[in-house]
């Protein structure tokens, strides 16, 4: 059985077995010296032997390798005390001895290799880190929406036509049709709450079509959606939007301490309720912080999202911030008009540091006044 | 705050608000009875003030209603006892008169009227249960390999070549470049393994060109994948096979013990470990049960496969049969030899009565052996 590098220090004296990827060889007299990285972290292994020594000699970097030995709690150890004394070595598989890709580091690989070599470019701290985050931010945010009563959809991603009036699709060789790539899940997820489900989220795969080339814009992503019914208006999902968010940095504070401490990153809880301002106060708003902001119904630029963060902090002690009731012209025509000045909508985004993270909105539930506002946008309602 | 169906018996006497779709309206003298779904079930209204008695008069199928007033258990109401005696009617939506789908299911609907009208067809029982079921099996999938060390994945969908020589491909139009819609995650599940990840998952839609028309093809389905390194041979595999279904049965029996019960299932959590038969052993199996296999390395039927549960019922009482060792010919060419007679491979099925529902395997994991087999299935290496 088994035993990964984070166990082997509570096995001080016990016969082991490990196993991973070559990270560093070294030879110090009649000893071998060799680091192993596992999924979870790295161990030291000392070759005494004069048998094994001879094979660990021959090792080289990612060297896929499976020792056998004795377990030693060892302070001197970097990795953590972690070693092992061993007395049998297989490998798995022997690495080219030239690598294309730097795997501990100490040299930058340009960004064209590491893409061309993926596989090994993975195998760094850094993006092993970023996934582990990744994997429980998604567990999280599906926790906190089960426990609230939604159920997991898998909506179709050949669609025949598009949400949004029908810009920015891929199109796809049906058989003997044409169809496309399904750029949001927005009308399935409205169609299932309307189904009786009422609560539906989905963790999916979104595909658009946009020649952009900008940090901010991908031509395929994993989107997390949910959606729900019986609200009294956007606030009741602006609580699920801050409620899911705490939830995923909780988890994140138990399950990832370690991968945060390598980032640097002390993450901050966020207090709910997060606070909010509305749009038509941001003049006000961006006077507090001395940015001048004259049209209520203007565009937010980055520059200025990140002023937000500004106020935010010095006014709430927030990371966090929602902006509310964007202007209709900015959202989709889906989202329900804010009845006192339909100017603006019931439409949100919420910001993390300067940056949004999530839109959302209610939704328009009657029939007319959705066809209108189809029509307002130009679209052809028989298309829907 | 909105009290659910299943809520409303523990809350006797207290005042509710309540909201659903109106399933059934009768009127009983100077009172109205409507029964109200929501989507944990449905209670019944008793409309008995003459100001909303006029109101709920007027209600249809499917209206989507809010109602206030007391709860009250009452033995007699078929809805488990849920009743609200409604001082409040607010009507959310009007549905139209004339419903094309009958939800009740009293009638047996059409299968494309069910399919024009999906948002309707799916608020039947049936449908909702199966959601519900499928709810839980997605997350207890993830719960259990989460638990045993594995990471989840997002690999690309959008893809420059095929997994499985490049048959059964959805073309995309990507730019002014030719791709295609990924049919499995299978390399990219191998990659992550060899890029230190050692254990990975995916649950996400792959997409099949089959013009079939059969109930076990579907064009674009949800697959559920997970792939593992560091082990010494395919019983590794099967090993946690067997335990995320047995982990799922547990959860579905927990969390879904109503939705069970609407079909009637009464589901046994597989004793582990499963039986296991075989290739080679497969005519004598079939002796067993009177039936006739003289090949070892001949094809398996559907109707073969059925017999298979009459096997494994009668000779260990399981509705769960591996049947490992397939011939080489049957599994892709990535599947690993079975060392001592190389016309079988380490790769594996797992029927549930009768059923083939999960397949897997040891892959090749040496290089040369790889490149060997792939060109035996006459695959372009250079495309890989």
């Amino acid at each position: 059985m088994r035993v990964l590098s984070t166990e082997l220090v509570g096995k001080d004296g016990e016969q082991v077995e490990c196993g991973g990827w070559v990270r560093s060889v070294r030879e110090m007299g009649k000893m071998v010296f060799v680091v192993v990285a596992d999924r979870q972290g790295k161990f030291q292994v000392v070759f005494k032997e004069p048998t094994v020594v001879e094979k660990a000699k021959k090792l080289g970097l990612e060297d896929v390798v499976v020792v056998r030995g004795k377990a030693k709690k060892d302070e001197r150890v970097k990795e953590g005390g972690a070693e092992v004394e061993a007395t049998d070595l297989e490998v798995l598989a022997i690495a080219d001895r030239s690598l294309p890709v730097d795997i501990a580091g100490k040299t930058e690989t340009n960004f064209e290799a590491r893409f061309d070599h993926r596989v090994l470019d993975l195998r760094r701290e850094k993006p092993q880190n970023l996934f582990r985050i990744q994997h429980t931010i998604c567990q999280a945010f599906r926790e906190y929406l089960s426990n609230e009563g939604f159920i997991e959809i898998h909506t179709p991603k050949i669609i025949s036509t598009g949400t949004e009036g029908g810009a920015n699709l891929f199109p796809v060789v049906y058989f003997d049709r044409e169809a496309f790539l399904a750029q949001s899940p927005q009308f399935y997820k409205q169609m299932l709450v309307g189904s009786g489900f009422e609560r539906v989220f989905e963790l999916a795969p979104v595909f658009r079509a946009e020649d952009h080339d900008t940090p901010f814009h991908l031509n395929e992503y994993i989107s997390l959606d949910f959606e729900f019914g019986f609200i009294k208006n956007e606030e009741d999902v602006m609580k699920h939007t801050a409620g899911s968010i705490a939830h995923i940095f909780t988890r994140l504070k138990e399950k990832n301490s370690r991968e945060l401490a390598f980032f640097g990153i002390d993450l901050q809880v966020p207090q709910l309720p997060v606070p909010v301002v509305h749009y038509w106060d941001l003049p006000d708003v961006f006077k507090k912080v001395g940015h001048d902001f004259p049209d209520p119904l203007g565009d937010l630029s980055r520059e200025e999202e990140k002023k937000l963060y500004e106020y935010s902090k010095k006014e709430f002690g927030s990371d966090f911030l929602f902006v509310d009731n964007y202007p209709a012209v900015k959202r989709p025509a889906y989202t329900m008009p804010y009845e006192p000045n339909p100017k603006y909508t019931r439409g949100y985004d919420l910001l993390y540091k300067g940056l949004e993270i999530v839109t959302g909105g209610q939704r328009i539930h009657q029939y007319d006044l959705l066809q209108e506002k189809f029509k307002e946008k130009g679209y052809d309602v028989d298309n829907f």
